[in-house]
């Protein structure tokens, strides 16, 4: 990990907590950020003592650049979604801040780890938060480019082969917000379970207990057309991207498990 | 939804956007919870305007009447991980506050739905998002109780079936949260594609684009055993555990396909 491929250590996001599970490079957190079906996106709301947080879907992008490779460069993130515009407003009253503060969060589960004792349960898992300031996006080329990205960020090729550009009316009702990454880490589990010395020690136990892992992946189903679907067979592109995704989580959940030795 | 079986609907829950998605109900909320294998914790950190959102463990549970039916009452968040003391610290700092303000947030994908145009594609999905009060549990029986809940919300039977109760080195460096939850609500969409009128009207594009839902759910694979597992077989309520959360998560991403018509 080079010092250039990585976010800041600002005292936000450093990891101080097992911090040999931290990370900062931009390919594990840009990776997790990319893969993960929901983000879960946090920000203050003057009205309550209680942070605000709402399940969107997104993804990273440069749209000053929009070749840039994302394991190789900062990037923002652009979120689908409605934020209330009062709570935009009141941020911009605030004074000089370039936005909303925003903390975007991403967690793959990969496995629960099963030790001879319950304190030594764990699992493996893959987080990353980038902390930034949010802003609605009102220029319409890149709110296109936005919603272009989302949609086949989660199925690649579905812009295209589905009907755009979106109409007028479309346009208008879609909420784009970019996240202007300040900094951000991750934090990945991998491995086995640990265990207590002493438990070890005890023949009985460890004869009786079952120890180890048990993978866990998102698995995506055969689909089932809507009542309004008019196309035979679903679309090659479709099972490709499916089959690719199951493949892909169930291998990461299992190389999880003997990684960390 | 009976009304008594209710979370109270005050402005900080309130569904506004898409109210007939939302739901206030115990069971949906506390459900939804419980079976989320990654809660997305978010508080306020006064050492900066970015709201702290971390992954942890955690369930609903009630202390004070351990054998109360979730369904059907208010519960207790329990929340196992570590949160920086300074930070509880600044919060009674602050004076009268019954803890730490806190927002829980538990999200299920359980489909991509597909549509003609982008704009119109959607996910099914199960939210709940509880708001409360944090404070560390300091009570030895609470939190035995809290980890013992915690471990069977996670694996049913496991903490019986494995070493315990904890050593006291291990109950002392065990953080245990308890948010006391002040109001919850849950948003739940499911059902199928719904398309522009313009769009149906197209029969190339109707003919060519493949509509639906591709369902999604959370995969426990086969078991691997750690280097010092000493069982010569999985134990067979863990089979049986898993089997059933694969058989639960597929149907439930199927039905809500179904759902909503």
């Amino acid at each position: 990990m080079s010092g250039q491929q990585d976010y800041p250590k600002i005292s936000v996001n450093t990891i101080k907590r097992l911090g040999n599970r931290g990370a900062y490079d931009y390919a594990t957190i840009h990776t997790i950020l990319n893969t993960c079906p929901v983000l879960h996106v946090s920000f203050t709301d003057p009205a309550h003592p209680f942070p605000v947080v709402l399940p969107m879907l997104g993804c990273t992008a440069d749209f000053s650049n929009t070749t840039a490779d994302p394991s190789s460069s900062p990037q923002d993130i652009y979120l689908h979604g409605y934020v209330s515009g009062r709570i935009f407003n009141q941020s911009k009253d605030s004074g000089t801040e370039p936005g909303l503060p925003m903390t975007v969060a991403a967690t793959h589960m990969d496995g629960l780890v099963l030790s001879l004792a319950p304190f030594h349960n764990s699992c493996n898992y893959r987080s990353a938060v980038a902390y930034g300031y949010a802003t609605l996006v009102t220029d319409e080329d890149e709110r296109l480019f936005a919603m272009h990205r989302i949609t086949d960020n989660m199925l690649p090729g579905r812009w295209a082969a589905s009907r755009n550009p979106p109409t007028k009316a479309e346009m208008q009702s879609t909420s784009i917000l970019r996240v202007r990454v300040e900094s951000a880490s991750a934090k990945v589990r991998v491995g086995g379970p640990s265990e207590d010395r002493a438990d070890l020690k005890d023949g009985e136990l460890v004869g009786r207990v079952w120890t180890g892992v048990v993978p866990v992946w998102a698995q995506w189903g055969e689909p089932m057309p809507g009542e309004q679907n008019g196309c035979d067979e679903v679309e090659e592109y479709i099972e490709k991207w499916r089959n690719g995704e199951n493949q892909r989580g169930r291998v990461e959940a299992y190389e999880a498990v003997g990684k960390g030795k």
